[in-house]
């Protein structure tokens, strides 16, 4: 009985609205430490930061806790993806690592601590879950881009590798190169470096960025078609839920009626009356 | 009687058609001398700038004194944005500090006063509260960005402090250089001297550049969709005042006293008509 | 009658398909002659060039004859923008001016004769009357823009004219400068500049880069959905003609007929059959 | 009799689902051998990507073989776009050329074994095929666009060939200088240049990226509308398949109906019931 008291306890303290409030202030004061560690402090200043490091942590930690305890059935906390996102998170940072080879690693580890802010503020979940969707989607415009980077890759690095092997050495660097191009990044200067070789190889850019551009083109509007789409039958089934009008399927069967009535004769009509 | 009597004077002139063109007209005038002023006039310029500067001054208090008077209720003078916007210009525009260190700050002020353009031009007004209106529908989309950013410039001056402290110094000299990548202007310079050192540093920027990108995208698809549905909905709105059809529900009305007939036996009927 | 004989001669050279395309290939001629021009010619090529330029404008002259000619209506034939805009052209470039000071702008001249290919290929046409009539539509956005531009330039002389006065000198090179910023080509360079006296500048640029792009994603945004409307408007005016469907208006009208049909008593209505 | 037998076994292997991705794994296989050969391999790798290379070819064409066998009416097999395209690339990436002079051709000619990806997954070929489908949709556009470019071009090498003839020698390099200044790479560095010369040269940069802006806008526009209408009309016909509510056209037929029988007398509808 003791243990569904407390439980129960919990509960309430991770539906209360302050608890919410605060737990948002601690990840944005986390947010500002991880910010102002990136500053030259003064020599004070360091034992300050690592108290709140370990506050930080500390609240973090008993946040978790307190949300599993409250949890009813324990096996249902960790099926959320974002329990286990924010238990990964916490658990991590927690990591003593801030006199060894690890303090960097460890540091960056806490960056992340930021991302609570997206677990806890249901609208960017529900954001970032829709952006996520709309990825698979675009699977297979981003394989067919892929397969034009990768064969304008190989052409390139076969080409131009006795030009700039820092630009065209191998095929990775290649594919870096054309992702540079892609973004108009000084494409010219890469293109003029190889033009002076071989004078025709403006027509390697050319149908690049023609190729990509178009493919990209393709991949947007593949995006905002689909979410036009959503939008619209999200948009005609509120409409059919609040119609009051009556739908033609109701007329065809109060004409069928009218019909049947016709059928039987004026004096039955008014027996049946 | 006096006092109503200049009112209705005020009014009149408020609303004159010519009164508001030479308002227009003295708008231009103050910004094309804000323009002639970054020239280097000839030495007996000098008096005319100012004289004309006053003379603007002096009309813009004029006018917005005749519109205050022109008012039938002085209360409701400020509680338009507009009147607010449009006083507190003249009036800053006002202070004397032409000789003074603040002379600069002065010529500034007077700046704004091209912003009067937008609070006298209708379609200005509207096109500029559609714009604002659509701001904060994208507030968890740029929340989010800002949380990516804030992630990345963490990262970056922690790892790439050392490397060039005048791009990653701090947190926020970083959040500058993303902004930088994320506009693709000599990003690839940023790129390769990361990469030196660390040689898988392209992932940093990779990932950067198509997260933002991403959610650039769904920011402006989330535009297009809400300009569109409005426009839809306006449309629809429209169709239905002007339809001369009738109704689903019409129909049904009629088929339902037709039925009412229907029940009546043609006796009745004879007698009723 | 020998006239009207002449002019419906002329009416049917006008017509002919085989004019038409004799008349579109000498515009590809006169076109690749502009082209052949700036390539470093033989000698010998001189006196041919001459003498291809010849054949080019007195063709071009004896077309428009013909097409004028061949109006019925004297008077219509410069009501037609695209009439008045070839002849222009061609008169134009008959200016003899090879060997005098004007030989540039002569040569220049001849350049413009390619957009008579837009003028005789209809589809071009529609295309430029359909861009040139969505620019009145962004007109308004289009000042707002400019607003903008005109006070951050007006800002910028005022502040950074010491720093650089090559980029920020006057109000019209300024101007320059922000729609460099705008396009992103090398605007970091042109901050730190500026940064390096006052550090905060970023926000001048910042802000300029997010009300521009802003303003600039509502222009596009406005033509899409204008559009999108005159699409979606032609497409529902066609359904309405090609459908054989009844509409709700005539079933109104049917169920009027049968209800007045059945307020006649049996009787008559048999002898009425 | 043995040949039909021996059809349907190779019939039988071209649908086995084990098949297809042993072919698809050849072709990555063979993709990720052209990126390998990019990177500087030690000695002893030399003959093992020969063997490789040797092993794909003749997959490859025993593969195409056994499609062509496994088509049960041979002239059907060239009429598939995709047949011959395969065939293409097997045939010609098997010219031995590897120690002489073609043997960068040679090289070459394999990456697009890299193509043969798409024409195996019928999801990227669908994604190709709508690709090309909307090219021509945009042909005048583009016409109008190289119009714009050739005029420009034209003007360009005739006023600026003296200042930098690597920029504006003659057409063809002007053309690929407004192709970069499109792209805004570098743009003011070649505006500045022409400027020292021609102080009103701004005019020509800047008019061109307003029609080509435009003309592109239009461009995407003009794909989106008709990518919209695709989707509307498909969804538009899916209703009306689905649909169980009978048509306007239904209900009218059925008043009909009632009208006949209402103008029958009642003792006739009587004996005809």
């Amino acid at each position: 009985m003791q243990a569904t008291e407390l439980q129960t306890k919990f509960e309430k303290i991770r539906a209360n609205k302050w608890f919410e409030i605060f737990v948002v202030s601690v990840i944005v004061a986390s947010a500002l430490l991880v910010g102002a560690k990136t500053y030259e402090l003064p020599a004070g200043f360091g034992s300050v930061t690592l108290l709140m490091d370990w506050f930080i942590s500390a609240f973090f930690l008993t946040e978790i806790t307190i949300r599993f305890l409250g949890e009813k059935r324990k096996r249902h906390f960790f099926k959320s993806f974002w329990n286990v996102f924010d238990t990964l998170i916490v658990v991590v940072s927690l990591i003593p690592a801030e006199n060894t080879d690890l303090a960097l690693i460890a540091r960056l580890v806490r960056v992340f601590r930021v991302l609570r802010m997206i677990s806890i503020i249901p609208e960017l979940r529900i954001l970032l879950v829709s952006l996520v969707k709309a990825l698979p989607q675009l699977g297979y415009v981003m394989l067919l881009m892929f397969i034009i980077f990768y064969i304008y890759a190989a052409i390139g690095s076969t080409l131009f590798e006795a030009i700039n092997p820092e630009l065209w050495g191998d095929i990775t660097i290649s594919l870096l190169t054309l992702f540079r191009v892609m973004t108009f990044e000084d494409w010219t200067d890469v293109m003029y470096e190889t033009m002076a070789v071989y004078p025709l190889s403006w027509m390697y850019y050319l149908t690049f960025i023609f190729f990509t551009a178009f493919a990209f083109l393709n991949m947007v509007i593949g995006i905002v078609v689909n979410v036009m789409e959503q939008e619209n039958e999200k948009a005609r089934r509120e409409a059919d839920d609040t119609s009051q009008e009556p739908s033609l399927g109701d007329i065809m069967a109060k004409l069928n009626e009218l019909e049947s009535r016709l059928k039987t004769p004026p004096s039955d009509r008014q027996n049946g009356a």
